[in-house]
């Protein structure tokens, strides 16, 4: 240890002996010091992670896509639209319609993880095509969920935010790959990945030095049934603390039901969210996929009026 | 079945049967059934509890401590105070600032359920006493804990509102003790219990008849080790749409830093609940008991007044 | 610190500080030391239990009820019965059944904790009579569940070892008062309690210096609905490693459905544990309380009969 | 729902009513009827997997890689070897001692999916090329991970069975491009994946038509933290229910402590699995890798000649 650099300091107990080590620790694994015999566990003090946090990057990161749609710093930022991409229709209406109401990114599934093949798994690069239209009429920067490094040139070309979904937290190729390809990424955590554990993945992609990230709570998996998911919103603030990353709650898959939305959403803005990222259809109950837990337009209109006036007052002294 | 005035209907798949029951199977365990060989599963269609429903009680509970002190149906109230009561000094001073900033309720701990014996239990009957002097000098209606049912008749006489702690919260004879007393029963959700094993707890305490229940979460057991607990703030809006009784959140075990109880308090009012209930010490780097979550009055004043803005907003028309 | 006994050491790192403390620690609460503003984290090395731990206590604990009925130290002990006790009738038949394919112990519950205050709650003393005989009858103690401190002379009186159910693993009061009758105390653990909290709860039974006590893993909660429980089997080894005291597994509750009763019992026993609880029924389709748990005295002979040959073979010299 | 050529059948409650589906639901979605506002629930009664179910393929898969190496419907199989593949040396050092102890395939890892960027990440395709030696000096099969769909080609060419880790479990490209490659899956379960997901997850790689599939229950994530993850040994009797497809424990992994291995081991073969996946390392204390969770080759024999033992005894007749 003292051969790499690290003070060693001892600490004698009756019974436990406690062995100090500072300095740069973040190359030694755990396991490597577990694995001695007379190890009976290892404590590790400083952060499993570095480009992620802010004990080195004290200010907040601005993430931008284009001068309308910044985030994190103080930017606040909505990125909403539909599950999944089902028609040029469908996917222009809901633009249109969200950003009458002020969203700040259309989003959108091309490519659909789904529990089951037998479930539809959306449009692919057609689905692509049709969200580029989208944008094109509204101006909308677009975020889209890839599932595979074969579509990263695509993805590089075509999106403005690259989404790597929950699932794919810790695909660890992939997050190297879209760490390379200079567009912001929205990295979604794990369903039983810890907050440590989402910002080492973000370290992953941070390593390539190209792609900005946005870390997003999206519910994380516990007992209850009550709701799809359990959505941690405590993460906000310790996320925040944590990392200069913005950080984005999404409470459509968060609690799986469209009537929770409206007020986890309020919740997440309170918490000190820098954006929400929300399932928004015009026909919930034809949608092809997570149509219950969709909001209307309508409804989202409302959502964002109120949200406009809570992050005023958030703002204002005391 | 049918002799228990049930109704049969029959439903032949390929290569499953259906059969559905209908009528009240309040009383029809799923167990009952379950034993029959060829049952493969029951499927609970209504809900496992009755008078903490929504169902048959459509319109809001208000549970009244005072005039002064009311809650649900509209009525927000903040209840705060020391985690444990260490003097009578330490309490009156700091319900003194609570009730300065507006608290509604003084909470405060005489009996501590604490995971070591060897940890400090609390003051006891002293604890109380110093509470009611309390609340004699300041008018503010008393919260604590009973652990145990041989001081049921002290706290139906000398407590305003009977908490029963999360790890009392399937302490079924307690509860059907608290039930009779005729006093409101803070009731707080085990670290591992569904929302519907709650709504079950609150109807062990209603079948009473006499003390009405006001539900609180305060953060449930999962694997993420950053916070103490993991508040679950969807239980609001779930809650108050299957339940009519009062809901409060505790951000400071929810979360269990005394640095997350401001966003999680802003959030959960966001989020809808009827109140809060939040550990404020005037010195907590002194606490004998969970001075690491506490906050400071200063910080509770200033916690209070942006409360009372959201409020506001949060009531505005669109 | 220092005026507490404690030696003090200082490692000084480039952006943090470790300060090191030795000597008794167990009287000082980690909130104690959190609370200070400068303090980030507090990490205790040592276990926060000590008359439950091996650490000065490294014999195994034989505990005794009568002479064919002991548990620990190579003992080992088979609990079966039904889940209540329902007549004289179904106890004494399921009691002879259970003793003569070498059960060693008679469980039955007279009072039943129930999510529901609808559901069936046991017999009472009633079903506690009904034990008694067939303990009578057949020779072997009985083990029953405690919910009240209200019984703790009775059930001192009559029952031969004093059953503390999952629920109320940190019911504390009621821990104390069972830990000065003087009986053993069969502990379970809590649906979300960890390993080392179950290890403290024994602690507040055997502060009392009077009851020993036998540790049990029934099952915890997690996301997986497939069982009723996630019967936790690492949690024997992790124990026996740990603690001097009896280690049981419960497959009944610990998977819910009676199918898998066998195969986890032979595992519970391949992974060391020092007996078994488990639910017998001569009619499981007609039993009052979770029968699709309960196995027929049939199938239980010949896991009997398995288990035999399983503890040789365990035993045998490779 | 009649034009899909299902039957629908209706029952009416008080307050409640009830549609039944019967007929061929699986390409049905839930979510596709929980969007209609009169729909509060959806229950699924038929499982949501095809291909790795029991109802249509009763008998048992065995999976075969060599004539010696064969898995299911009987046939016993031990995976062993190194966490990470570290040299030539190493690794055909291991596979010489646990070939002679009695393993049936040789395990190591030279893709290692790892939590932080900053870890060792395994020797790729050099650690490839130094198992393949191992195999032709041993005759064992080899075992290794995949984790990105580049090296599928390479993989079906020279690894015996490819393994797709837990954090690939739901990469559901990977899942349907080594469906394609006609060699034997070992599909992980995912740290917070349900069982009927993993069931699902074996589709994606069945709906290939080429490759078989060996499930892998490797431990879930829950709230404790005592074991590295919580081995569910229930999901061995409880996946051989469902499906026909081998059943594989992972106790390296599952408990994350050596010492915890061999009575995990013990236990997974008596719980009826068939077969293990175990880290063998000839020098735990240098492992570049989990070497904490990694037994000797010493402790593997005296294990594989145990669990002979334990075979043989649990093939006896009562």
């Amino acid at each position: 240890m003292a051969a790499r650099g690290l003070m060693i300091q001892d600490i004698q107990g009756e019974s436990t002996r406690m062995v100090g080590l500072a300095g740069d620790t973040s190359m030694l694994s755990e396991e490597a010091i577990l694995r001695h015999e007379c190890v009976e566990r290892v404590m590790r003090v400083s952060e499993p992670y570095k480009l992620a946090g802010r004990r080195f990057h004290p200010q907040d990161t601005v993430v931008e896509a284009t001068e309308a749609a910044r985030i994190g710093g103080g930017h606040f930022a909505v990125m909403a639209g539909p599950c999944s991409v089902e028609s040029e229709e469908q996917i222009l209406s809901i633009a249109r319609d969200v950003k009458h109401s002020g969203a700040h990114f259309l989003r959108g599934g091309a490519f659909k993880p789904r529990s089951s093949p037998y479930a539809f798994q959306g449009l692919g690069l057609d689905g692509l095509e049709m969200m580029k239209i989208a944008r094109e009429k509204t101006g909308l920067p677009i975020v889209t969920e890839i599932m595979s490094q074969e579509y990263c040139e695509i993805f590089a070309r075509d999106v403005d935010v690259i989404q790597v979904g929950a699932r794919n937290m810790q695909n660890f190729p992939l997050l190297r790959e879209v760490g390379a390809l200079g567009k912001p990424v929205l990295l979604k955590r794990g369903l039983s990945c810890s907050i440590d554990e989402l910002l080492q993945a973000a370290d992953y992609v941070l390593v390539g030095g190209k792609s900005p990230v946005i870390l997003c709570e999206r519910g994380i998996r516990t007992f209850e049934t009550a709701t799809r998911n359990t959505l941690d919103l405590s993460a906000v603030p310790v996320l925040k603390k944590k990392s200069h990353l913005p950080v984005v709650i999404d409470p459509s898959h968060g609690t799986g039901h469209w009537d929770l939305v409206y007020p986890m959403a309020l919740a997440a803005v309170a918490a000190g969210a820098d954006g929400l990222i929300i399932e928004v259809h015009n026909q919930p109950e034809r949608a092809l996929c997570d149509g219950q837990q969709s909001i209307t337009p309508f409804l989202f209109d409302r959502l964002m009026r109120k949200i406009g006036q809570l992050r005023t007052v958030l703002a204002e002294n005391l």
